[in-house]
């Protein structure tokens, strides 16, 4: 079941430099890991802005719930999720 | 190059059934070109809204343009793009 | 998996009285329907407004805006749609 | 009499974290007590977002506010309260 | 039990001009009406706008709801409520 | 001549508490001289929000400013003014 | 006593050109009128919008209301009032 | 002196189909000739939208507002003016 | 050519008292010399706002710019520009 | 190919001068050396705002990611970047 996530990052200036590192380290090394898992199968920049558009393919609310909320910046983001459905003219649907 | 478009449809409701069916038919016609031809790699309905979410993979800005003003929902749509870039924890980036 | 649906309700004013009265009819019709199916466990009026908050209860994405879209209302309706999930300070959760 | 409340949470960053641990665990217990009362029937998790929605059952307005200005994490919180009324459409209504 | 409304009145420009004159007419003979009942205690113009605020007092969010989808107006109108409560700092509170 | 005036209190989180407390119980103060003076005939607090709806009746827009930029919390509120006029509809007018 | 204008004008594009003609005629009429008077001081027109900014200085908020409300385009504008107090740095404040 | 200028165009979908094309006609042409004169210097469309970005180098606001209000299509258009100044990092500023 | 600008201010809580009284007692040095110019025709208070409305009369967007910039508190300013033209029913125009 | 971007800086007060004075610096020098690459063709101020508006010449959108996020003041900033076409009524397309 696919979603529609948008992330903006907001680190705050006056965050600890070594925490600030060591929080993005491990965002990347979590995102890797679930993009591995198969449940984040698209992730690209949003030009211009510390933000992404991603879409997540998980087997229930509750699931995408805690995978966002497993993220290490988490706490620093403004996430939007949007449901998707199937569209009837998408080609082969 | 990737861009993301959200495109929210408004049909007048006054607008003759006819003329309505008859645009819709081809709207989804010129979508399944566009598909095949592999401009427009990915759409999914947004769940409760009459708006797609899409992906474009197109060569430039002019040739994006083009493509959407060639749909014929186009002078009923609201259309928002958002040009998308690589992503730096994408898995293989 | 629930979700919170928010319906606005916006009939033309100039639509003709005995297709809204029709409407409007085969929409209470099909609301009363889907409740007892358990698919539509909550529904509230908004005080003042031609609108309501909905809780519905679905197995995926698709089913949902497959139920939403068959409201005989959903061409007048502008719908709002929140994924749920279970909160941890949940009375029993 | 029921309302429909969005609540959505935001602790500074550089807030003590013993002071915040005090504060989401007595936030938690004051929940539960609620709850159990019987004036919080439901609770749910956006996903996503650090933000509930809640439907509460009370007396009176005033009743309602004390409630919420009763959560230990009511100075971080925006509060965004909509009464609701029976729906006509409802099942058994 | 107080609330809050905020009325905005947008009569279609091209709507009967003798509907419209009976419309108005009836809207104000039950805005007397439900002033004199006691539940309508105050009523004021927003400058420059067709609007209003006003405060009712009422038993309840169903009486609300009744008593404002009683009004002629009513499908003319976006009505916007919020609950009142005791300010700690009010006179006599 | 009456306004509508609404406040909305935000005390940053890391002042002093000693001056926070003093800021608010002058505030109390000085709203209860305020309204002794007749100047300011209603004040209700919003359900769930650190905020107030007030109605003012004052000889001039000077008037109105002076005593709000008066208030000792007036440079940690967002206020909001509107003027009132008397309702064509309004029962006595 | 003074107050901030703003006047956006819109009127339907299928209005009756005789209709409109007469309407903006005898707008401008009105408008010469009331400069006239003295009760509106500054009028200027904002690039590129069918739109003015307005000062008026009148006796009472119920004088201002009776103004506009008296303008013949009254029913196809959107008018937003903001009261102005004296500015502690004007010269000779 | 320059200025941005954001047009969005929206023309009725009832206009009748000759007239429409004769606006567009003479929109392009009246564009041309004020580019030809040098007080439009840039027009881009954008991409996705009934809408364009345009730069203009007048004499005064006065100059401009007459140039836009003088556009066949003026009237079916939201334009968004924002005066430009040198920017002190621009080469050879 | 006549320019409306809006000014917000907002002088962060925990700014040294001294640099602020400093910063507020040259701001109206600097707007008060601005207005003895002529450049600065008219400035009002927002009821209730630490926020101005002006008219400034400059030649040209450049000195507009530099003449904002030049305000002590303008680090500390929201400023919106909006340009005017003469209105076509101003009287004498 | 062309983008419009604009870009609005917010440099926390707090921050170390020196620091602020370096970062000002190098986004100045980063700036001119972009704008004698040919990538950034136009920049304007926008008047009684620290904000710009840009175009920039790039062969993709991965490009113009890359070319804003090494502006030295990139983390304090807030783009929004719009792709451009060419319109059809541009002078000489």
């Amino acid at each position: 079941m696919l979603f529609h996530v948008r992330m903006d990052v907001a680190i705050p200036h006056d965050l600890d430099p070594e925490v600030r590192a060591d929080l993005v380290a491990r965002e990347k090394a979590r995102a890797l890991d679930l993009q591995a898992s198969g449940v984040w199968p698209e992730l690209w920049r949003i030009v211009g802005e510390y933000a992404n558009v991603s879409i997540f393919d998980v087997e229930s609310n509750d699931a995408l719930h805690d995978l966002l909320a497993s993220l290490p910046l988490f706490p620093f983001m403004s996430i939007q999720v949007t449901p998707l459905a199937t569209h009837p003219s998408k080609l082969g649907a």
